[in-house]
């Protein structure tokens, strides 16, 4: 079981486009660049409390957002294979076929 | 160029979960069950005028949604790539290539 952050921000890349701009702002100043929610709430201007409400309720939206669409469990599921396909000895030995299966696994 | 029907059925398809209950179920009629708009007025009791604002918003939701998640984009070019893998010589000659391939096949 990955830990909560790590699925968070796995979640917050193949869902950000549907956020609000703020929403992505919260987000990645929190998740990415490691602001404590008392500087974000400073910097812009709100309460504390506001910020941490928006960032709960951002976090509801794309667990909702997995369970409708299954972009991650997907992902996961491809990537193993992809993993499984490039190991394969044929394949290594056929370098077209290791850059096709690259540019499947790009896609994601 | 796929004609239109066809892409939003696509659309359709990746999207609907995003969708109200009232938004799929006049985009099923109209698009799956090939009902007319005057037919899903009479059963719903709306004009027909109210159904098709909705369908026409409908559709433009499921473009915005594209142009954010790439879903369908990505799906063909997997489709593509999944196609040039199973008819290589080399994947035919070893079946669990194929499952595997098969089985990435079926995660979209």
């Amino acid at each position: 079981m990955l830990d909560k952050t790590t699925r968070i921000n796995y979640l917050f890349d193949f869902y950000q486009e549907l956020l609000t701009p703020k929403q992505k702002n919260y987000m990645e100043m929190y998740y990415l660049e490691d602001y404590s929610l008392g500087e974000i709430s400073d910097q812009f201007e709100v309460s504390r409390q506001a910020v941490y409400d928006n960032i709960k309720r951002t976090e509801s939206m794309l667990e909702e957002y997995e369970e409708k669409l299954f972009l991650y469990e997907k992902f996961q599921q491809r990537k193993e294979l992809v993993r499984k396909l490039k190991e394969h000895d044929v394949i290594q030995k056929h370098s077209e076929l290791v850059e096709m299966i690259q540019k499947l696994e790009n896609l994601d």
